[in-house]
């Protein structure tokens, strides 16, 4: 078959063979096949969808395009990782991950930088002074042995094949399609060889996912190849239609999970990070979920996750008293108090809104070449259902930028909607999905 | 608006403007926009289609990509052109043009060649030996000023937009979309200036469109185009379930079409001749439909088509002997007589089979760089309804090509299909459509 016949195929509505899909894949990869042949082909795949078989071959066919892991075979246990689809605030990778290595499993996380209005983990990890991402192979798994996990930016021959395809995709708008986004995410997690995978799959305005359904069908149709690829997986579709707990940005939202695992942190940061850690100890074998999620509380009130988390800052070069001296992740020239006008209670945080300020303020890169400010960010005094009243402080801004402050402030205070009465509180935990 | 935003409203269905249409297509055949984004839009328009509004813009912006005609300008009179969306045995401008010059009407008729399974007007002509299709703009003129019409290839600035978005259609599995296919006519035929068009819209198995639905939405597609582009069109449905007339090839059909002049042809082709030409000239003014009728059968029939006939091929560096002495377009190498087995009714006589089979014999070519044997092609000496005797020649294969001619000759009887009872006789004018 010709990439012309793999193309028209797709464009017909039949379903492609795994020697298709392995074709068009590794042709492109190769560069056997063109840049044309293949945004064509992406965007019949986002009017007729794949099924699960196909999505499952194009993701292996990506796995296959780079180098491959087996931590646990390493390690000589079993490892489960952890992957948030990406929102505002979610420092929750810098909690699960010390929460499971505190309970006895290994996670081997890789992960990305931030760009646009989400940002990184691997960027907030390197607010800390001599913090280093860049590991070696043996270093990470190293870590991982020591520490129980570690986090390290991706290396260059992890998952070619989604690189090349993301950014033609990114310039042709077949960028949400769900047999896309999933075979992306899924390739990386399933090069990285874990044993069983947990996905916090956000939902809402903040988020890739604007709508509960759309997040739902990702969310079982990453579990559908996670299994046809010989996977474990769970999905928790979580809330991120306002920001995951006060911080957004670098240092304040390390300084938030740190104060998290001390035991201090927002209602919703605790339930997502117990929730999550919960799953990710099921995979593991652990015990039921309610014990899973015994075990997690207890390694958070015990201290033994923060002790984790400082050993992992130690092993990748970064200065531990961070934990006890958030001074030392340095002081933005600006800071902005921002006092409440209005009298009531919070209804909303525009979520999406409160990313791109934070981008403006220097906490995040609007191109990928671009550099970041660790001390930039967000901090909010208030969260969606507190009362307000005309005086109190909102949040402050923080930026060593020269940015306009005043403009900032106006857009900050355009961020809230109030309403009269209380709002319902929600859980932001939505839904559980288990292979 | 960027690409980006134009291929994601086009994705989402949106209508775009006159300015987004311009932008695009000019931004491609600048080369500011890369095929890889052009060939994503194009699948898009596949899925969702355009409104007329929008196919019109599209073609405008195609055809100011290159050289525009204005020839009544310069001849003084009205031209009407006519072009055939490509079947099989198709030398129905060879009569045409003639009728409508005898009756006193212009027709610059720039052609192209053939590709695949279909044959090219250009190539029909070039077997007439001397015979010069490149002709300049001034040449071409002079010629239709003295012989009522002329047959040119295009050339190379006439809609450089579609030369190129073409090249990228037919590599992407984008070809067969009804606003794509459109503008592409459409653009040619606008760019070389004609007041009025006659599109001969093919209908079956030997035809783009294969169905009756499909040429039919073609067909009000063009005419819609032509209309808010202000021409004046008539698209006239034929039926190409069975190859026209009975000669495939260059020099037969060029045979074919002067016995047609000279008043003795298969009934299709008379009755699509006299059709599309009475169309033609009703486009011109010269009648109601039925006077403009009355008018190409007198053209037919008094001998004044082929005199204009004689004088184009003269006046274009051609032989007019070749319409006495058919001998020198030149004698084939072999010749091969194919004698029915079988006894009955011819109920069908594939049209693409007869296509591919004419371009294995040398007639056509298999890629735009080879060349074509004029001497090459299939004379069928029976047709569709004739009763057949196990004994009868079915026709002839002819070329100067060493190729397999049992082969050659197994896949001809192949073609036939035999019923026991006459099959019922069909016009081959489906439908005329007047805008």
């Amino acid at each position: 078959m010709t990439a012309y016949d793999i193309i028209m195929k797709k464009r017909r509505g039949g379903e492609l063979s795994e020697a298709e899909i392995n074709q068009i894949t590794n042709g492109y990869v190769s560069g056997d096949i063109p840049d044309y042949q293949m945004s064509a082909f992406l965007m019949a795949v986002c009017f007729n969808g794949m099924t699960s078989a196909e999505t499952t071959a194009l993701t292996m066919a990506m796995v296959y395009s780079g180098d491959t892991y087996s931590p646990s075979a390493e390690l000589g246990d079993i490892c489960i990782d952890k992957h948030s689809t990406g929102g505002i605030g979610d420092k929750i990778t810098l909690i699960t991950a010390p929460i499971c290595a505190a309970c006895g499993i290994f996670v081997p996380k890789m992960s990305g930088r931030g760009l646009g209005h989400t940002g990184g983990t691997i960027d907030k990890l390197e607010s800390i002074p001599g913090f280093r991402t860049s590991l070696s192979h043996s270093e990470f798994i190293s870590v991982i042995k020591k520490a129980g996990f570690a986090v390290s930016g991706q290396t260059g021959t992890l998952v070619p094949a989604d690189k090349k395809i993301y950014a033609l995709r990114n310039a042709t708008a077949t960028v949400d399609s769900i047999p896309l986004i999933c075979s992306s995410i899924m390739s990386k997690k399933l090069a990285t060889g874990a044993d069983g995978i947990v996905l916090d799959v956000k939902v809402g305005d903040g988020a890739f996912m604007k709508n509960y359904d759309d997040a739902l069908a990702l969310a079982e149709e990453m579990i559908a190849v996670g299994k046809l690829a010989g996977r474990k997986c769970t999905a928790v579709l979580t809330d991120m239609d306002k920001p995951l707990g006060k911080a957004v940005g670098n240092a304040v939202e390390v300084i938030e999970a740190i104060e998290a695992l001390k035991g201090s942190c927002p209602d919703d940061i605790y339930e997502i990070s117990v929730t999550l850690s919960a799953e990710m100890l099921y995979l593991a074998g652990k015990g039921t979920p309610e014990q899973c999620k015994a075990l997690a509380e207890d390694a958070l009130s015990s201290g033994k996750a923060l002790e984790a988390f400082e050993k992992m800052i130690q092993l990748q070069g970064g200065n531990p008293d961070v934990i006890n001296d958030y001074s030392l992740f340095g002081t933005p020239l600006y800071t902005r108090e921002v006092i409440s006008e209005c009298d009531g209670y919070i209804s909303a945080i525009s979520c999406e809104k409160t990313g791109l300020l934070s981008l403006e303020l220097g906490a995040g890169r609007k191109t990928k070449e671009a550099s970041i400010d660790p001390t930039a960010g967000i901090v909010f005094s208030k969260s969606v259902g507190d009362k307000i009243n005309c005086g109190d402080v909102l949040g402050k801004l923080v930026t060593s930028a020269e940015c306009d402050l005043d403009e900032a402030e106006r857009r900050f205070k355009g961020l809230f909607s109030y309403r009269e009465n209380a709002p319902e509180k929600k859980s932001p935990v939505l839904k559980i999905i288990r292979s």
